[in-house]
């Protein structure tokens, strides 16, 4: 291989991670900029060129790369723009994928950011060897990467894999941002085991718990994993129940695409068999024999954000070879 | 192409229908056999040999085809074998591909018959130039075939597809053979359809309905129908539910693999806008944005049972390319 790095980029909805992958899958330098202080994304690209282009140089120069590869929201890989993504400011259609290509003079092309980070998966993580597995990504939201026959599914419209909106509870809890009632967002997030929290506390006024001594604003995800080790019993039905609708969604999803894994990845994979259990538990109660105890269910050996950033990076390792 | 036929084999609950297919997708001969009056499957194809290879013989005899493909109930295109189906008499792993080869000396591949109807349905009918879209047959159950990429989704071990069983109302109506609370075949079924009916006859026993003329025995969704074309209140609830049920699902699904089109297949599909239009409303109100007013919801354009016939027949056609 001529060039020998690629550059990975993973755009959220707080922070832009960015990386420069050698071609033995290793992030030999990265870095960060905020996602949301830039009213134009010509200004983000600007702090974004300042902090990556010496990053370049110092590894070589652009000729010694062969792209740039971006994960995003919403992000297209049929048309290397950014659409409508509600976590970002830069509203209605963005074409990242052409302002990035003419900023640094190096190929750029942009996948969906969970989608990267099963990429990231599938080339150098815990499915090295898989061609069907689902990446769940539970962090803030719950995103999604799903890989049939050793390819991400994409659909007709670049959009496929939002699991994290299917609805597992129909006319339930209403998701704040896109008004939907009962998506496994609303309740397999960070933000929907806060709110489970709340709505557990207040249904149970009798009941003592550990939770009850923080703050309407200090309870998140991590509080409740902190009780629920101490042995608190509201900190641990808030897990189980959190378990039980996403065990029940997984099962949904097996009974699609019988994968042979499906790997769990962001925070709140940090409460490791609190969670893992009850959603192990009730997946195997949804699904069908034929499917029973065949399914993986694992925690992703990468950081989430170094495999996006792989993720990212491959995008462009992949064209380089057409 | 040298050789000029393919069999097609479509195994069903009740009964197994079988052609010749020309190299231009026509069936120009076809017949059909009971699939459950034989306790063993030796017998079956036996029967089987006695109907069908005549109709070979018509055709110029075994040099002149391909071979055969059989679409069956948990067929697995991996193994050949028919594994555990519930609707068949023969229990446990049937390998039925292998005594079809031995026993008509031609080369016999298998597959869902879900799937058989979906490869038919991209070959021959409504999806000839599409290469993501899903049928949903509306028979006995519901079946499911899903094409990614122009490929059928078969999953790591051939079981992926089951759309059918996948749970919409958790803790829901009880399937009556897998034991399953909620799932989308206890509801959008002929089955489904009558039980509904039921359901709402015994909760307002007040409101007159032509319904209540039909013996328990002879509620069925053809019945149903037959009232809601006459205006019946009850009748037309029991397929705005079933619609909603139905396009709840489809939401689910689209999320998933992003469609350019769901086709219906089966029985209840003669009902016609009386279930497509609360389908689509329903599944248009619980997708998010990126993804409505795009998948188009459709009839198919052929037969089931020739839909099933004719994708069984490609598998033998797609083998001898290779």
């Amino acid at each position: 291989m001529k060039n020998k790095f690629a550059v990975g980029i993973d755009i959220g909805g707080t922070t832009t991670k960015f990386g420069i992958v050698n071609n033995a899958g290793e992030i030999i330098e990265q870095d960060r900029i905020p996602s949301n202080e830039h009213e134009v994304v010509e200004d983000f690209i600007d702090d974004l060129y300042t902090k990556l282009m010496p990053m370049i140089e110092r590894a070589g120069g652009v000729k010694q790369f062969v792209g740039i590869g971006i994960g995003a929201p919403n992000g297209n890989i049929y048309t290397g723009t950014i659409e409508y993504a509600p976590n970002l400011k830069w509203k209605g259609i963005i074409p990242i994928a052409d302002l990035v290509e003419k900023k640094f003079g190096l190929k750029t092309k942009l996948t969906n950011d969970a989608n990267a980070a099963a990429v990231g998966e599938m080339m150098y993580g815990a499915c090295k060897d898989m061609k069907h597995f689902i990446t769940i990504t539970l962090g803030t939201g719950v995103g999604s990467g799903i890989v049939i026959d050793g390819r991400i599914v994409v659909g007709h419209d670049g959009f496929a894999g939002e699991l994290g909106h299917t609805i597992i509870r129909p006319g339930g809890r209403q998701h704040k941002s896109t008004g939907m009632h009962g998506s496994l967002e609303s309740y397999a997030s960070a933000t929907g085991v806060r709110e489970t929290a709340i709505e557990m506390l207040t249904q149970h006024p009798e009941e003592p718990s550990l939770l009850r001594n923080y703050s309407i604003n200090e309870l998140t995800s991590e509080s409740v994993y902190e009780c629920a080790m101490q042995g608190d019993n509201i900190a641990n039905n808030i897990f189980e129940f959190t378990g039980q609708i996403l065990g029940e969604s997984l099962a949904n999803f097996v009974m699609f695409s019988s994968p042979a894994a499906i790997v769990l990845f962001g925070g709140l994979t940090k409460a490791g068999n609190l969670i893992l259990n009850p959603t192990k538990k009730h997946m195997e109660a949804n699904l069908l024999p034929i499917f029973q105890n065949k399914v993986k269910l694992i925690f992703s050996e990468l950081k989430e954000s170094d495999a996006a950033i792989l993720g990212a990076s491959a995008l462009v390792w992949d064209m380089n070879e057409d």
